[in-house]
């Protein structure tokens, strides 16, 4: 049905450096594409470990079409399934979260036990086959408690080395032995790769995020030289010298500092640990710590902030006292949903160690503002006058290291079609 | 538009005893075709007589995107004409159900009598002739009380042999003498089939109808023998022992209670007589008869239950006091229109002879259980996980006639696709 | 993708003096048309110059899927754009109405001055050239304070006819010194067509507005002459004769009366004076004037109303007091939004020369009968039994103008369809 053919000109003369054209923020066909090439087939971040801490506990999530069930076995595994009745279909866990013994189908009880495997279906004769009717697997990998899917048939490989890279700087983190302090569903008015796009430049950030920026440096996300007079000049020099003290001293504590860039790799990520200016030590409102129970064997609440980028869905940052990660996940061409889950300490108490309100503020103020940016980009990005417009080479290479690794991969798609999701 | 080469297929490789592929519940290609191949060809079950029981009684029903009228002339015979101005094609009649006396567009004041002729339009000078400007009827055949429409140009000539065979069952319940005690319209959200393959079986009442089954058999609905083990053995034979006495009671009473299965007909349908077991005499939550004024001349309130199925979109339930009728009206792909009809005697008197929340609960309550079993199915078989999977032989032979049937009459539409309705 | 064959076929096999057939008013491939061959070439009215009085202000409007932003600059000229940044497409004015320095894009500060220069973008490096990167212009004309727009490369030059005709009509009114006492948005469940058709005739008028219809005669808007016997002979022919002695006055107070007609141009429009009947003044419930404060030059409130019409989007009444306007703008192919604008004497009161119930309830009461005729004739023309109708001769030739004019533009547009927005 969709036209592939006009999909495959649009991908072939894309031009490097330039907003993408509007029918990849608009077109239900390009969303149909992006879900099957982008969605079906590489890494997702859907979950973090501490939303299912025991055995027996189950979370779903809606990536594209599919409802994927995790569920953490009695050996402790989180194993992952198509969320549907092999009998007649029905949806198995309508919840977003609960907790269950087999995975039982309300529509007519048949029972599947936590390998998937069919173990109970009632009035189907004595020649059926249980076997043949297992739930279908996805790939789940977690990388030091941060949960990534994969729906198609074969995943792609380079998780690990995504995983070798980054758990040196994730575990310090110990997200095992975080809580889920909250989580908030935000809906963006706009297609998912505004989203992303929106999220890898700080070039809005100054006129936009008044509350994020506080402990923030304006040179910490690029800049035109060109731009840069004496006297800036020599703040430019000095916030250099800050940041190469600061890794100094995170090396010291046995912290990774270097920044990592795998932006064209299939499983494509990237990480930075930035400086807090001043006397910053969290994201919060005050920038002091959220959480007075650090996370880890912390002990100095102030160690800047790591933050860690993943094509094509997730961002994530780590304080010493609290993480915050994002999860996108595309709804529609034009509608896209932003899960922010904030973690603190398994121990920490609410009310005790920590106050809601001031560790979520940052973020809930940040997401918002950003969902109203988002909006307006797709307004603009489906009239008659839109045409792709120049990123800067200072401010928005990684706007444009997205785009590019989005377009390879719809080459890839275009190259190689058949490569089909484990249900198959 | 419809790319019925495609849908062809699908109708061909339809496998039986296996649930249907998935765009048959979410393409809305497939919508379009079932709207204009089932809903547009075949009898419909739309209304029962009580809802207009007066000359000048007019309804209104949606069927697809048709809007048709019923009225009831001053003949006492009811007629059905499509909804539509024939100067600019307003809807007439906006109500779900008024009286009227002619039929008086209110755009221009254009005016049709009982038998669809234009009588009055103003301006349109000398020339104009009234006679080719006529409302374009429908089909319309009550069958004791049921009130069928067919917006085909003809009409399937089986209607009769389905009154034939069911008057003699309807009529001792004399739908004619009856009134509407309540009648209540519920959306589900998933594809009418999925709303009729719902209504099939009762392999899913056990675990999702608490309220239906107090005086249901487990044994009234089909069960796998290998699973009977000897002491169930028993209750079977018990079972079939009393349906047995029973339809020796129901016809010596003059109720004939022989099943009739005529699903392959093209105006397919199917009627079982069922017992009641213990004490039970109607659907209410303590079984007992909701109102004291029994139904046509009967005396005995333990008749049990007479269940009618009609192809493509009804069901009936009559008991000694009350009848319970449904009708189903696709809206979209995913989302259909459940009208459920509840009538008594019409000398029944609210509050003294029965009471409305006693009448209507069981029904209203598994009612809202399917909605939620149909609204599963759809969310699983919209996802790409979703393959057809297999019906038991032993208790959902039902639903199996059902799909056979759809697919049958899209394999005469394909045959013979230009049978047009009557309005062309 | 849209089958331009299909519709093609439908435009040339339009049949004269029947309304058009159903996928006019239904199918999103011919509202897509409409908005790119109708709205997109046209001179479409989208205010009044009351609503950006000052340097500086600023109005917002939503032509199709375009949005345009209207700016009075210092000169006192009004400028319009496409309102999108050429950064990275942002919606740059997301309010309505607003008062600006320069235009500046919220998300990364992208600075436009009032001739949509882009003057300011931090970032960018020494190479990048901002002289390529101004807002795209469209075309702006006011016609004695109306505002009409063109989203198309050429404007049709036929403006000019209509300026030329028209302004001794309109001058007088004195638009420009009148202020917005209110204006409604007003959402019709129907296509853009069927409320331009709904406007063209006053057929729908004495069954449907009791309101408007006080002051005006049942004459004035034809009938069909086989219809008047001789008692409403006489009264025809006495209103005949008021209308001469009113287009008598009027022309001796300078006010141009007769009835110019030009429906046919490619800015097709036209104009009528009408007598208010019996006492009648101006077009409120008592049909005495609204504002005490006449406009421009008036001293005698008794002047009758002016009406001007113009293809394909508005109609406007200009009555001794006060000024009515109304734009069409539609939002899909069965949703419309009908924008109504009452102007005052810029120096009346508001409760002291004017009560703003009184000057807005019969339009107000008058648009929602009409929203409520046009989602009836939507309802109609989505059914499968619609087919066009016949329209009056006597009453419904403007009807049959619109439709004649519609068809004629989409026929020029598939005889040279590549006439590109200004945009390109």
């Amino acid at each position: 049905m969709r036209d592939t053919v006009d999909i495959q000109e649009l991908v072939e003369r894309r031009e490097s450096y330039r907003s993408l054209e509007a029918p990849f923020y608009n077109s239900p066909d390009i969303f149909a594409l992006d879900i099957e090439a982008i969605f079906g087939r590489n890494w997702i971040f859907v979950a973090v470990e501490p939303e299912l801490p025991e055995p027996g506990d189950c979370v779903t999530v809606e990536v594209g079409g599919a409802s994927i069930l995790l569920l953490r076995g009695d050996d402790e595994e989180i194993r992952g399934f198509h969320n549907v009745c092999r009998h007649r279909g029905a949806k198995l866990v309508d919840e977003k979260s609960t907790t269950i013994g087999n995975i039982v189908c309300r529509y007519h009880g048949w029972t599947y036990n936590e390998d998937g495997e069919l173990i109970l279906a009632e009035h189907m004769g004595k020649d059926f086959d249980k076997s043949c009717h297992g739930l279908r697997p996805v790939h789940v990998r977690s990388v030091a408690g941060l949960v990534f899917i994969c729906l198609a048939k074969e995943a792609p490989g380079d998780i690990e080395d995504l995983a070798k890279t980054m758990e040196p700087y994730l575990l310090p983190h110990d997200i095992r032995n975080c809580k889920v302090a909250f989580q908030s569903d935000l809906i963006e008015e706009g297609n998912w790769k505004l989203t992303l796009e929106n999220n890898r430049e700080c070039y809005h950030c100054e006129g936009n995020h008044p509350q994020l920026t506080v402990p923030l440096s304006e040179f910490g996300f690029g800049f035109s030289p060109d731009e840069v007079d004496e006297r800036r000049s020599a703040d430019v020099a000095k916030y250099a010298e800050d940041v190469k003290a600061n890794h100094a001293r995170w090396e010291s504590c046995g912290l990774p500092s270097a920044e990592e860039e795998h932006l064209s790799n299939v499983t494509g990520f990237r990480t930075m640990r930035l400086p807090l200016m001043w006397e910053g030590e969290s994201h919060t409102l005050d920038t002091k710590v959220a959480s007075k129970k650090l996370l880890g064997d912390f002990t100095d609440a102030k160690l800047g902030g790591l933050s860690f980028w993943t094509h094509p869905n997730s961002w994530h940052h780590f304080m010493s006292d609290h993480v915050v990660t994002f999860s996108v996940l595309p709804l529609s061409a034009d509608r896209t949903l932003v899960r922010t889950t904030w973690l603190v300490h398994k121990d920490a108490i609410e009310g005790q160690d920590y106050n809601l309100d001031n560790l979520t503020q940052v973020w809930t103020y940040t997401n918002q503002q950003d969902a109203d940016l988002v909006r307006l980009a797709q307004l603009g990005t489906r009239q008659p006058a839109y045409r792709p417009g120049p990123y800067s080479q200072f401010t928005e290479p990684h706007v444009e290291a997205f785009c590019a690794w989005y377009i390879a991969r719809l080459g890839d798609h275009f190259a190689k079609p058949n490569a089909q999701m484990a249900a198959e």
